[in-house]
């Protein structure tokens, strides 16, 4: 068990370098797919860390582990921080672990320095947020808030035929041995996690409290054209389906930096047929992907991006079909804890900023039933997912500090 | 023997009929590669018809099968008519046959009406131009104008690994039994063909005469930029190859529209990474294809090109590369011949326009050192290249006619 146990765990990062022993590649990347081992041997040591902690510690039905500190005027009162143990496949090491680990140090300090709470305290460690190893997300928190139940581990597969259900109950989890993960007593959340962007980088500041979980639209765009000779056909009378789609990626540019605060606008994928140098393509299939924080701007834009496909096509003589095969609507934290994170980072002489999250996170799933607020700590060149994720120690400090504060004015 | 001898051929329809046995798919389209059987059986079978003409048939080193009608006054200034026997993959059996099978109908009706001509006529079955089977084109004209020789069938190899040189010997060529293929005694090409494109469909002309083939360049461009998360990165500092090919692709369009005449350009193939709808792309490669008939469009393009994809590049922090792998001139055809041709159609009543080709033929490739002239009859639908190529039996015979009487005009 020499793996386990640091002999002398300082700081926030010790503890992110520890975690990260549970799935380490080659490269430093880490890679804790839902019910593998790896991912529970992770488990397993948190649980054992909140134990050490003093904490109360306890897995649920579909894994996620949870630490308490029992309140003493309001134990119902429910007060939970934390984020997910899992990754995606050779991610970087504070991606949901910093979450994870700054709840269960900030309640470790709390219980030190004050003791119990009023409220009851509690850290968790989600079992499954990326959907990297099934092709559905949010697993534990869906299931936290009811969202999700064990029904619906029945369909989804992993890339070697393996159930949801099937590897769920290799674990021993989702045969009724522990308790329901089905929560009702939970009356704020918090979570703490890196940005994943540039803004914090840019702006210079340490902390950002986040407004908002964007919204999310994706779509396949299929468009047919005819499919002929480059060189015999005369320019009037092609039906060229790159030629449309360019046009339209460009103008659908044009139209999203005209939009209010800042929609964000992907096309990532693309294919083409037949992919021939010397031929015009028949058919072209472009994803647009489409996040913002107000639901209207992203119902406007919709109707402006099926406009401009349209119009192009029509005019061109090309059949289009557009998909909406993702739609995600905005999720805005709430404003009470919000502040209050704010008040709390210029009460510690903390540069904070308001900011929108353009991933998505547990804190969304959390957030459409119950009041939910999450802190950002800046992430280096933006990086994210890949093993040169990187956070400095004394900024992953600052998140624990401001996050410590904060539960104390929440549950003290 | 029963495949290769038709009872009753009357006219040209029939023998594209005939012809088109060799190498008959099931639905319709005809496969005959360079020196495989269904080829060699063609072009037994043409040099048998030829001889059946009452020509003097004969193959020469490389497979070429040419049938002569020897001049009397001048038999060393030959006038030398015909096409491509082979085709593209399951193409369709009149792009290159018709006018290997018009050029010997019309030596056979001069022949019976007029008896020998001053100058000698000669029909050929060139070889190969297609490229199908190994990566190099004009095979049969570039050898006969001295533009290739035998040695360079050492390197091309077919999908399978077998060389040209391989290939062509084990057909009896390339090994000296035949006389060489390379002619200077060729004073006039004369290659009637397909359109290929919809120009005389659209004109409702039966006749096109060609003044030039288009010089053709094509490139390959790469773009790096930074591949990113399409939720948490700001517009402001992305590095999109794939919103910049966008742009570039609709500017270029654009800009092709302000060049003289017509320039043909073409986006055909584009390949997108890491290819994911979430995922900003890190590097986008597209092709670019550019035709016109004047050298100087192309060199002004080519800047121009040049400028719109630093430009936009230098703008967004991506990385260009542009690799022009293909440069081919245009190849004007002689005026002489073809004012002969336009009279030729004006004294028959046949409704004639020039236009430029847009694709590469033989007559391309042996106009660049001899005066060559090319005859197009229409193409339903401008489709080429597939078993839905159709020329009707009246625009056949109407070019077999003009072709005949065009003959008649330079050797009698």
């Amino acid at each position: 068990m020499e793996k386990q146990r640091l002999s002398v765990k300082s700081g926030i990062a010790d503890y992110i370098d520890w975690l990260a022993q549970f799935g380490v590649s080659a490269d430093g990347g880490v890679t804790r797919l839902l019910y593998t081992k790896e991912w529970m041997d992770a488990q397993l040591a948190v649980k054992a860390e909140m134990s050490a902690f003093g904490l109360d510690a306890r897995f649920d039905d579909v894994g996620n582990v949870f630490g308490r500190l029992q309140g003493t005027q309001s134990p119902d009162d429910v007060i939970l921080a934390g984020s997910h143990i899992d990754t995606v496949i050779n991610g970087g090491k504070y991606d949901g672990a910093y979450g994870v680990l700054a709840a269960m140090l900030a309640l470790k300090q709390l219980k030190e320095t004050y003791g119990a709470p009023k409220k009851t305290l509690e850290a968790v460690s989600l079992c499954e947020e990326e959907g990297s190893r099934f092709p559905m997300t949010y697993w534990g928190s869906g299931n936290m808030m009811g969202a999700l139940s064990l029904k619906h581990a029945e369909v989804p597969r992993d890339g070697s035929g393996v159930s949801l259900q099937e590897a769920m109950h290799d674990n021993g989890f989702g045969r009724g041995v522990y308790p329901s993960a089905h929560r009702t007593d939970i009356n704020a959340f918090i979570e703490i996690h890196i940005e994943q962007g540039q803004t914090l980088e840019m702006s210079g500041r340490d902390l950002g409290v986040v407004t908002s979980i964007v919204g999310q639209r994706r779509y396949l765009i299929t468009l047919e054209g005819e499919c002929n000779h480059a060189g015999t056909t005369s320019m009037k009378w092609r039906k060229d389906p790159l030629a449309a789609s360019s046009r339209m990626i460009h103008e659908l540019l044009l139209r999203a930096e005209e939009q209010p605060d800042e929609l964000r606008l992907t096309c990532g994928k693309m294919t083409v047929e037949p992919n021939m140098a010397n031929v015009i393509p028949g058919r072209v299939q472009f994803s647009i992907d489409i996040r913002h924080q107000h639901q209207r701007v992203l119902e406007h834009f919709h109707e402006e991006m099926t406009a401009v496909i349209n119009g192009i096509c029509d005019e061109k003589g090309i059949h289009a079909m557009i998909d909406e095969y993702m739609r995600i609507e905005p999720v805005p934290m709430d404003e009470t804890l919000s502040a209050k994170a704010l008040e709390t980072a210029a009460e510690n002489g903390i540069s904070c900023e308001e900011m929108v999250s353009g991933a998505g996170h547990d804190a969304q799933m959390i957030g459409r039933s119950c009041p939910a607020c999450m802190l950002f700590v800046p992430s280096r060149g933006g990086i994210s997912h890949s093993p040169e994720e990187f956070t400095s120690a004394r900024q992953l400090e600052i998140g624990v500090r401001t996050l410590t504060h904060l539960l104390y004015k929440l549950a003290y």
